[in-house]
């Protein structure tokens, strides 16, 4: 059965987490490939910055859509976003593996749907 | 007053679009450099991508978070996320410009606040 909506959007707070993997781009940019690839997405392109003193943005672009993460390392906080098209992909385990490797001591997760198609019938 | 949380997200969905805009890379990416213009954001990157046989997925990276699109033209369908930081920005200028460039017909807008810090003060 094919489902009434395109996409599903996984939004994590990720709470108290280890201020040294939030502020380090090179574990960051590991720690997103391989979310995508234990989602089994396939990977088109990322781009990582590094801000000033702290915080990093990092995008991966999937072929399913894409994954983010922006970090707050003064806060232990990171907010990460992984939005994927089609039954194939499995975002529980890249959220479930990114909570893990932040060593998040809390999170707050709210998965939306993208793309609701024919709403009024 | 500082807000108690870091950063803004406007999830909007557009329904009804322009299916030429929705499948043109050159207007889909002139289009978020202008609204990320309209709202005040510095663009670092971009990274834009046609997929086969439809569809647009653009990413635009900015010194106060991303802006990200994802298109489904052969439904008129766009998934837009404005994440912001600071409250120097104005995404709702960025909003409305992107519902009238898409020609939306109609739409949804969610307004999430991300990194609610101290939530047990």
């Amino acid at each position: 059965v094919r489902p009434n909506y395109l996409g599903e959007h996984f939004i994590i707070e990720l709470f108290d987490c280890d201020q040294m993997v939030l502020n380090s781009i090179p574990k960051l940019e590991a720690m997103m490939l391989e979310a995508a690839r234990l989602a089994k997405a396939t990977v088109v392109s990322k781009a990582f910055h590094q801000f000033s003193p702290y915080g990093i943005s990092g995008t991966i672009v999937i072929q399913e859509s894409h994954f983010n993460i922006h970090t707050w390392p003064e806060y232990g906080f990171a907010a990460i976003d992984l939005f994927t098209c089609g039954t194939r992909l499995n975002a529980e385990s890249a959220k479930d593996f990114l909570i893990e490797k932040c060593n998040a001591q809390s999170f707050d997760l709210s998965k939306i749907k993208r793309g609701i198609l024919n709403k009024n019938v």
